[in-house]
């Protein structure tokens, strides 16, 4: 479709963002132009003081404000020191920590391996992992990667690079979900919610 | 989820764009405050100079430059001036446009009649329309609106008021949709393509 130039340019960096495609870009950057509350300008401020502000903690990788550097998860006095739980996103920690279950410290790695597109050891923060193995005297590290077939596989060369440095590694719990009916569970779920069953 | 202020700006704003909830927010937020081709900044650009560019043609309704006012294709001298196609938002304009098969001008009516919404007659832009079948000396309007109960609702109340001020009023045609099989058209296209039958 032809458009207005300043249009297409604001389609074109909406396009940019996950899981927006053309037609998602066209209809916000339509809804962006003809919103009377001044939406447009509301949202460019919030991204020009989050680029300002947002940074990379130095520590766990996770992000933080520039203030903050290690981020206030990092220097929490109250958190476990010796459990470090290793993600793939900062996401993933907002996550983790909304169910409340883990008192420990979080580990960013930045995604995991993936030969498809050309992600090996050296673009995730592995020798960062293993130098805080040390320094902050680890003594388990929870290894919080995807159930799919490139992160299990990250999980388990880290599994191996953690063990044989004398710290246990772990990893989640297989099971079926919580609510869930065991009719809507898929095979292998289901398979491995049986190898692992626990004690009644 | 607990997040850092600015971040929890920004989703905040990113929740307001149409088909965008909660998680594809902060999915998109993370992406921008972690994206290192400076594309948070590149977005909030593109944002403020469409924000200050783009303004709404006085004569149809639909999008412009701020510089020209009326916008392009109101002022085409090339376009059948007789000819009006009423839409309900610029981008069915774009929509329309990209098919070449039109070479009226355009009029936009801002939405359609909603009860449910609180959406009258007042809030579209009908009076406007009105007062264009006179000063320009319109010959027919064709009336471009959705399929659904309420779209087709303001059609007819439409065009009641335009065929009572002497103007011929026509809508898009109904039928099966280019490239379709019979198999798979439901019911109501089906007998409405059959209602509309056409010689061979």
């Amino acid at each position: 479709m032809k458009h207005l130039l300043p249009l297409d340019d604001l389609i074109a960096a909406l396009e940019k963002l996950p899981g927006i495609g053309k037609r998602s870009a066209e209809r916000m950057a339509f809804a962006l132009v003809q919103n009377r509350d001044g939406l447009a300008r509301k949202l460019a401020d919030a991204l020009l003081v989050a680029d300002e502000q947002v940074n990379t903690c130095s520590r766990c990788g996770s992000i933080t404000v520039i203030k903050e550097n290690p981020c206030a998860l990092c220097t929490d006095g109250k958190r476990a020191t010796g459990l470090l739980c290793v993600v793939e996103s900062p996401g993933d920690i907002m996550k983790i920590e909304s169910c409340n279950g883990f008192t420990g410290r979080y580990h960013v790695l930045g995604g995991h391996l993936s030969p498809a597109l050309g992600k090996g050891v050296a673009d995730l923060r592995v020798n960062e992992l293993l130098s805080r193995l040390q320094s902050e005297n680890i003594q388990e590290v929870l290894v919080a990667l995807g159930t799919d077939v490139e992160s299990e596989a990250t999980a388990s060369y880290l599994a191996e690079l953690i063990t044989s440095r004398g710290v246990k590694a772990s990893r989640l719990a297989f099971g079926i979900p919580s609510g869930s009916a065991i009719e809507y569970t898929d095979a292998t779920t289901l398979s491995r919610a049986i190898q692992g069953r626990q004690a009644l």
